[in-house]
């Protein structure tokens, strides 16, 4: 497997479809999907509705997910106790992709998929990527593609079982099932889909809002040992054996609990109708300020879906976000720099989120902006841009939220103190907390998933 | 440190004090000490209200903990949805012991300390056991002893340090921060401390009632490396190293992502008034068949405490618990048994749990016992009793709880069946799921902190 993987990481040449025939394929879904996403008022969102004592906006069956409020307190950051609402989805999902070999390459399935939150509507999706709500049928569409092979996977084909977590200030502890399985039998491709390297992958990532979160944080948790053959991918593969740097893993586990132990997090789940500062209005949740982000009704229509047309609400952010990983040689070793953040929907008080990440306040006109985003945005750190796209976030949750995700290469002679919640990792430990569950949020895995190595 | 610590492990000898003398001396300790432990009514419980609006036992100060509701729906076990009592205490105490070496063996400082729920008043508790009021003065006694060591710790003092869970069916997702730090220089030992090796404190853990809940967790997670003299601890540190057992950690992982993805765990934080079946009464709060456990207010004084005298809740179990864990070389190696169990108050929905648990029912009684329980009642499993005790649960909250703790060893032909959620695991992977937080509960690391090796 690992030589196939690696192979696969480090071509982009494929027998099956080229980089551009893909790029094609998609803009070609692109014009032949119909999708329509219409604002409506609460009150046209067929299926929802208020709840009479909370306020909460709920689905009529009860299930899917629900709109409803948090109340959080903390002892760090500016802001240490605030309501706000939240999306409640108290289940797990599936986010699985399916990969093969063919003549010694591995191949991952992915699918071009359209959610209706997306900037570019079609994004390429993981083979299976479902609710519970979905793959129990609830909402009683057609069953999920591809979902028996990941009910019936036995523990040889499993390359990757992960639970990872959700946005944390978006979804109250969501966590998807984010895993890969091999499949060595023939298997028939859908129209939808298409057999991708690793090296595809990470080149399409490069585009603007081609590759999905969802597909972005399954391939994150990937190890990859090989040796290089570029000066690049073997300082990549020398910083994924390297499981001590700057810290050994025990350093960071105590500074972890160092940090968990003194900063607190209590969040209670409230009425929606008792959260301050927020008015729902007939057509949208909003802040008083029009801050952070609103959540509106949408009539969605698409023809390739398991269900063609749909009411549901959906959260709108009202600023664009920055996400900014510094990589950096130490000792000769490539290290990342990773921030333990507090966020209000964390399972575990803190993650380790990317060195920058801003993505509920407007960082650019803020007096006070969190560290590194000034001298970063003004220039002021010396280094090389390795990735600088825009990246969507979860298109069936998120209408229209792109975060422009940037990876630096710090020159080797930039010094810079880093506060305390900051620590350098190697990519060897990181994978080494993905593993285990929740102590990568979703922002740094996408980062970390698009790490090119030619 | 290793050799110290390997020492440590497998000598009782002791030049500060023999293992007799200690007996002695907290058998002195319990005679000396003045401890009187009062049922009051809750009218009468000073620094203690139900809350008007909700009806919690709460401190008029806001502060230590508090007697919520709970409201729980899961999809596994024979109760899919109840309302019970939980102790709430949203934050992370210290369970922390002092280390040092001398004549390259490491002695552990433990106290004898008094907690007003214990069956013995005295037991050997770590250096410092404080919850976040104690050391942070709310109630406005004396600083903890010995707490500046561990507040000032530098990293390469630290031995263990991790964030662990507390009892899951009585404590609203608790944790614990275990940790413990290595000392170099001089270092005061107060009236109440003693300077132990490990195999003295397992060889007193074969008391009943005499090594406290705290003192056990916090030593469950030293990871011992070392090469054994005798037949028996050469196979238990053959264990240790042993990374991969009848299971890949990856498969392990895997059938964890499984478990958590299929078992539902939704819990919400209700009024206490709210909560079905249960009433409290001028002096109770109880369960309407006075099944589980009952919380009562007691007016307690000790004299060897920060505060010699005050009112709390306590929680008193109705019936006697059990917990046992099988082990049996599989393949030339020691594996242990371990089920993962959804517990409401956990941090993950499941977490790993001795073989047996049964501590919420009449298991004797029961029409249809947990696994494993009727056969190992009745004496149908094949093996050798290695430990046997009565284990005290945490003195501060419970009160007079013991629990049967046994590890038996099973006869090498035992060939038995298990069911999904139990998992045959070495001491090495063990150690590995400890590292990380809420992966085993505090029975099973009770259970693992008692594994002799003398």
């Amino acid at each position: 497997m690992t030589n196939g993987l690696i192979r696969s990481l480090l071509t982009t040449e494929n027998p099956f479809n080229s980089t551009d025939e893909v790029v094609a394929w998609i803009e070609r879904r692109n014009r032949e999907v119909v999708v329509q996403v219409d604002e409506v008022p609460f009150a046209e969102l067929k299926g929802w509705h208020f709840d009479e004592a909370t306020g909460n906006l709920v689905h009529d069956s009860g299930k899917f997910f629900s709109i409803v409020g948090i109340d959080v307190r903390t002892n760090t950051g500016c802001e240490q106790r605030w309501t706000q609402p939240i999306i409640n989805q108290p289940e797990v999902g599936y986010l699985g992709i399916i990969c093969k070999e063919f003549d010694g390459i591995l191949y991952f399935l992915l699918q071009a998929k359209i959610e209706p939150g997306n900037v570019n509507c079609v994004q390429l999706s993981p083979t299976l990527q479902a609710t519970r709500s979905n793959y129990t049928q609830v909402h009683g569409g057609k069953k999920p593609a591809y979902l028996e092979y990941f009910q019936n996977a036995t523990p040889d084909q499993i390359i990757l079982d992960q639970l990872q977590s959700e946005q944390g200030a978006r979804f109250l502890r969501k966590r998807n099932r984010n895993i890969i399985i091999r499949v060595d039998d023939d298997i028939e491709v859908g129209e939808d889909f298409r057999w991708l390297t690793l090296g595809q992958i990470k080149a399409l990532m490069c585009r603007d809002n081609t590759v999905n979160m969802d597909t972005r944080t399954v391939l994150s948790g990937l190890r990859l040992e090989g040796d290089g053959d570029s000066h690049w991918a073997s300082y990549l593969f020398a910083s994924e054996k390297t499981k001590t740097g700057v810290m050994t893993l025990d350093e960071i586990l105590h500074h972890l609990s160092e940090l968990k132990s003194r900063y607190e997090l209590t969040l209670e789940k409230i009425p929606l109708k008792d959260v301050k500062d927020w008015s729902a209005t007939p057509t949208e949740i909003v802040h008083k300020d029009r801050r952070f982000f609103r959540i509106l009704g949408v009539n969605v229509t698409i023809s390739n879906r398991e269900v063609a047309r749909w009411c549901q609400p959906i959260v709108q952010p009202l600023q664009e976000g920055l996400c900014v990983l510094f990589v950096k040689r130490i000792g000769g070793v490539l290290h990342f720099l990773l921030q333990a953040k507090v966020e209000c929907g964390n399972f575990d008080v803190v993650e380790f989120a990317p060195t920058i990440q801003c993505l509920t306040g407007d960082f650019r006109q803020s007096p006070n902006p969190p560290t590194f985003v000034r001298e970063f945005l003004e220039g002021g750190i010396k280094g090389k841009v390795l990735f600088d796209t825009k990246q969507s976030e979860e298109g069936g949750r998120f209408y229209h939220e792109q975060n422009r995700n940037v990876i630096m290469l710090l020159d080797d002679d930039v010094e810079m103190g880093i506060p305390e919640n900051f620590m350098w990792l190697t990519l060897g430990q990181i994978k080494e907390f993905l593993r285990f569950n929740n102590y990568l949020n979703i922002q740094v895995r996408s980062l970390i998933s698009a790490i090119n190595y030619v």
